[in-house]
């Protein structure tokens, strides 16, 4: 038997590809990150929901909002057979957080309140090739409103939105949430004369404005143009005078609302649709004048292209303007951490009836990668009080006075590894980030006092250094047993 | 295309079976006690660790403790096969937090500090047949030293144990931790000359001790017994003679740990490897003692029985002893809610070497309902403020109150349903226990007040009355629109 198990070769200890593991600071900035984020929803009336991490195939659906990704996958399994019965259900791992709400407000839609809130803070899987910084399990951090047609409730999202960025310790000014419409672009689409079948090129193509500009969109609604490689991208094939309102309408924006406005009112001429869509921006803007958001916070910008294509009326996105170093050094824009929409097909396929709906998603990894860029991570240094250990036999005596840093509220705990070396447990604190270590042999117990070593106050040297080199370093005090608490306190500040 | 759509099934608006949606309360309630619980692990010095929902197959092993669910599988899949190359690797959702600890502890040996204290909260699925109160999905809450042969180790988790309970909120009195070790239960079984090969059926049977007692046990360990149905269980087969320091093991506790030590030292009689478990009872006993934690909170107890089969040396259990009403209306303690104790096969699997560990693992579920039992969870009402809309057009002045309301810390949300039926609105605030609500008509913009309901006093028809009747509630008073934060704050003490 011991034989045979020593035959079968080891399991290798690693993530399957494209998983990660968090530890420690990864763990707790994340969380209070979600934290302060969640208390700011809260305070909008929005409530937790957590779903499980297993649906249907069936309830999940395909509805991936992430136009990015068009062939995100899921991981997906079949439930044993079922006993004197068919085959089992097919499940699979959620990919965001919209599809399970969507099953929950049609599953629950005579117990929730209407208009219902809710927000949800959890992973997501996709089952794609994993790359450098592209992982298959992540996180998602979602705020949506259901069953509520009015822009009031878009309107109250993107000061939520603002509201959650400040919240998390990024400065007014540092952000800017700007908001566009689906459908004054519709609007702008049938004020010139754009086909129906023509639309779906033209969002593809309004799509690639930051990278082309103005002249290259134009040349891609057109007649086409050649790309860097030289390559000749063919054009939608509108006229000069259809893509012109739609030009109009990308670069329609500025600092002024009312003057943003004013430009889309005349791109999307005599379109009902297209009126529809201004009217509704315009309520937007007046809201959020309302609740005390200015245009340094919030604007209307139809440059916004990105979820054009998926949502059907406000589009709102969340950019951090502030610049970082990229990775060959150039400075650049953080760029986008958050977007959101409106969108009506959320409980449609479940029940049969349109339901509104308004939500937003913030990229919590992008976010918590910002919040570092600006050293605004909690990263407060906070290793524990380390009780080193010199007499094997006298566990319960480091205990004690662990248990009595602890008592006072402060974080500590004895070495528990082979305390032969003393070295090892020198390094062990280093490792750990101890702020101080407490040292009490024979000849300290038999006088009734300890040493506490302030690590921070320069014992760089501690790790290689004897236990008699340590003693003598001036940042080691003697105290008497009874003053470990108070000691331990004044170096702790 | 509209009507192939159409003739396609609507998915069904169901979780798979066996698992669930938390909603509200259900997701604050458990985070706050959980966060309480981690504020204690963090000052025992633990740091948190949070690996993935997916592990290999091939890392996950077959490695579950408990004992109550042996035939506990898991929900598995096979990665896409590697285009050119061989099939994919099989994958699986965690089953518990200690077999990804035992990859983390393998994969990261060289980074990690050593000792390792580490606790994880999260979910775990089983794939099982799901039954009342059953979840495929249901959270852990581990705390884990890994690389430590001390029993300073355990007797540090069965300390922070008691501390995590008081914590959450159970009162000194109403839980117990109770501890025992394999290494007595081996000795005895090696003094009482108990065959290798007879030593799994005896654990077996003792096992059983809390339902059959000790004459029940006795009959088990010798020549058997009849149970209720009248149906004969073969016993192990033992001599009384043989059976009797079994007993003598199983029942030798009671309030004075010394007095049981030395009932436990009897017993073990001159085997080794009992004397050394009896010696860390001991050992163990003293350090709770140096770190104040008295036999009002934590005892040895070899009458402790569940996990003896897993785990190599101490084993503990943290017990509710308050009692509750069962489903049939009869008293009954409450129960464990809490287990854990050391174990060595943790990380050879990977590596070939033993590394020693020692952990204890929280009931989430059975916890919350024990808080729940005893009317602490801090399910404090906190409904938002509704501010109604009695004017459609004029959106953006209900608004400007609620963040007015949000500002002042207060959470407070606007109605966004069709604000037609002003009952609705009234529903609508009911269901979501809104503590107020706020209402301004034309009338009352145009004289510069608001109505400020407070539905906690008395409001109970408010749903059934009209707008009229509704202003006329002594509960309702009209304030300046500039005092209503002021009148707001007041209500809500």
């Amino acid at each position: 038997m011991a034989k045979d198990q020593k035959k079968q070769p080891r399991p290798k200890a690693e993530t399957p590809k494209g998983f990660r593991d968090y530890f420690g600071a990864d763990v707790t900035e994340r969380k209070a990150m979600l934290d302060r984020i969640a208390e700011i929803y809260h305070r909008h009336g929005f409530d937790p929901l957590e779903t499980s991490a297993v649906e249907t195939v069936e309830a999940l659906g395909k509805f991936l909002p992430d136009v990015d990704r068009p062939n995100a996958g899921v991981f997906a399994w079949q439930e044993e057979t079922v006993p004197g019965g068919g085959s089992g259900d097919w499940l699979a791992l959620r990919y965001d957080l919209t599809a399970p709400l969507a099953r929950v407000a049609a599953q629950f839609r005579n117990d929730l309140p209407t208009p219902y809130r809710r927000y949800a803070m959890g992973p997501v899987w996709r089952n794609e090739k994993p790359g450098p910084g592209r992982f298959r399990q992540f996180y998602q951090c979602d705020a949506d409103t259901v069953g509520s047609a009015s822009v009031g409730a878009d309107a109250e999202i993107c000061v939520m939105l603002a509201d959650a960025l400040e919240a998390v310790g990024i400065a007014r000014g540092d952000y800017m949430v700007r908001i566009n419409s689906r459908k004054v672009l519709n609007g702008v689409l049938e004020a010139a004369e754009v086909r129906a079948e023509q639309a779906e090129s033209v969002l593809r193509q309004i799509d690639k404005f930051d990278k082309v500009g103005r002249e290259g969109v134009l040349a891609l609604l057109t007649a086409g143009r050649k790309d860097d490689s030289g390559a000749f991208i063919e054009g939608v094939g509108l006229s000069d005078a259809q893509a012109a309102p739609v030009l109009a309408f990308l670069t329609s924006g500025g600092d002024n609302n009312q003057a943003t406005l004013d430009n889309l009112r005349a791109a999307v001429g005599g379109s009902a649709i297209g009126a529809e869509g201004v009217e509704e921006l315009a309520q937007i803007a007046a809201m959020l004048e309302a609740m005390g958001v200015g245009g340094d916070r919030a604007v209307i910008d139809p440059a916004v292209v990105r979820g054009l294509g998926y949502y059907t009326g406000p589009v709102f996105e969340a950019e951090l303007t502030f610049e970082i170093l990229d990775e060959k050094g150039r400075k650049r824009r953080f760029g986008s951490v958050a977007g959101g929409g409106r969108y009506d097909g959320l409980v449609e396929r479940f029940t049969g009836q349109k339901m509104p709906a308004t939500g937003v998603s913030i990229g919590v990894d992008r976010l918590l990668a910002a919040l570092r860029a600006r050293g605004l991570s909690g990263a407060a240094a906070d290793g524990p009080v380390v009780v080193t250990v010199m007499d094997r036999d006298r566990m319960a005596d480091y205990q004690a006075m662990a248990s009595e840093l602890r008592a006072a509220g402060i974080r500590a705990e004895v070495y528990l590894g082979n305390p032969k070396n003393f070295g090892n447990q020198l390094k062990y604190a280093d490792r750990r980030g101890a702020p101080v270590a407490v040292i009490q042999g024979a000849d300290e117990a038999a006088r009734g006092v300890v040493q506490v070593k302030d690590l921070n106050l320069g014992a760089r040297i501690a790790a290689e250094a004897s236990h008699e080199e340590w003693k003598s370093q001036p940042a080691q005090t003697e105290v008497p047993r009874h003053g470990l608490v108070a000691e331990i306190r004044r170096i702790l500040g």
